[in-house]
């Protein structure tokens, strides 16, 4: 019983990895709908979405279906909660990556980033990718070494979110309201993202260890 | 047994519901030290945000000791499962009234909204109390009929939050860029705290009906 417990928490587990895998295929071609004011794309990864949350439904039915009929006990019952609460924070991911795409279409055919911040954002969008891959091998390894780098490369981001915001309020602004409007939210979007796989990886470590990981929260707006 | 069962689900709804007063507390309280200029309050709403993550690791906690102990099945486990992601949800609107108390503290003495916004704000905060209290309520009850009237008191949120960027992205306006810069994230963070709302609701409709929510995706940033 203890072997079939064990395949279905894989099964789980797998999903876990194609959901990120999902995310990070919809914030990496989001970015390319933002930064080069791509339509198609940017409506594609919209729908897409659906997807996303169609397999994070999955989880939740797969989970509940090994609550109830394998019963599980102490550190496999853990998992199980586990797998409910990062389904959870990927799902979230997804979501930010519409909200970039939805970003690039209200504003099409202008970008919705200035000239000035693209670089930026664009380096946001990698650390991104950094952070879903580390998210998708740490819970594909059970690797708490690799979910504790995930927190670091998100100090990254967290550096670049204080970058936009400081060019932002510069006096040298020249973009207007608008764009300042827009480059917050997008710079948020990111910043956010990176705050879910960062909770993801907390969750990683709890399971392994049993100590609370703790977000970095000094530098959130 | 079941007795049992039922009174531990009891202290799980008790639990939510206070968490529901928790937050309810926390965004009224992050309101009067936005638009009063309070930075008391601010640091205040900012500490107690450690009393809502604490009781939702305990709802965790129970719910994972009554799966363990009472292995439910069917509409009871689901039941469960349920509380769970309602103590993220909840959760998740804390941590939306502190980020409101730390950009009333960040832009401190000065009001961080405009006396053109504040109306509109305090109108987002008395939506957001009126949320909060169906939120409560609807739990307290598994009502359903209240879950759905939360989602259209949802509406009025989503619409005072276009009027926000309506007047933020007007020709007229002349508060400059710092002042958009914080008043879209604390227009969105009121928003948000609506969403996540809405988000309860549709899992109090889900156990009951067994039918998913659909939240109202159209006009979110």
């Amino acid at each position: 019983m203890r072997d079939a417990f064990h395949d279905d928490l894989d099964k789980v587990s797998d999903d876990l990895v194609e959901m990120t895998t999902m995310v990070g295929a919809a914030m990496r071609r989001a970015t390319t709908a933002l930064l080069e004011t791509d339509l198609t794309t940017a409506e594609s990864v919209i729908a897409a979405d659906d997807d996303i949350d169609a397999l994070r439904r999955e989880v939740d039915d797969r989970a509940v279906d090994l609550l109830a009929r394998q019963q599980p006990v102490a550190t496999d019952l853990r998992m199980v909660v586990t797998a409910m609460h990062m389904a959870s924070d990927i799902e979230r991911m997804g979501d930010l990556a519409r909200h970039v795409a939805k970003a690039a279409r209200r504003r099409y055919p202008d970008c919705a980033v200035p000239d000035q911040l693209r670089n930026t954002i664009r380096e946001m969008a990698e650390v991104a990718e950094q952070l879903v891959t580390a998210t998708g091998s740490a819970i594909a390894n059970k690797d708490v070494h690799g979910a504790v780098e995930i927190e670091s490369i998100d100090d990254r981001m967290d550096e670049l979110h204080r970058k936009v915001f400081g060019e932002l309020l510069d006096q040298s602004w020249e973009h207007g309201t608008e764009a300042a409007v827009d480059t917050t939210l997008i710079s948020r979007y990111y910043e956010r993202f990176g705050d879910h796989a960062v909770a993801v990886a907390d969750r990683i470590v709890y399971l392994v260890t049993g100590r609370y990981g703790t977000q970095d929260e000094g530098l959130q707006r």
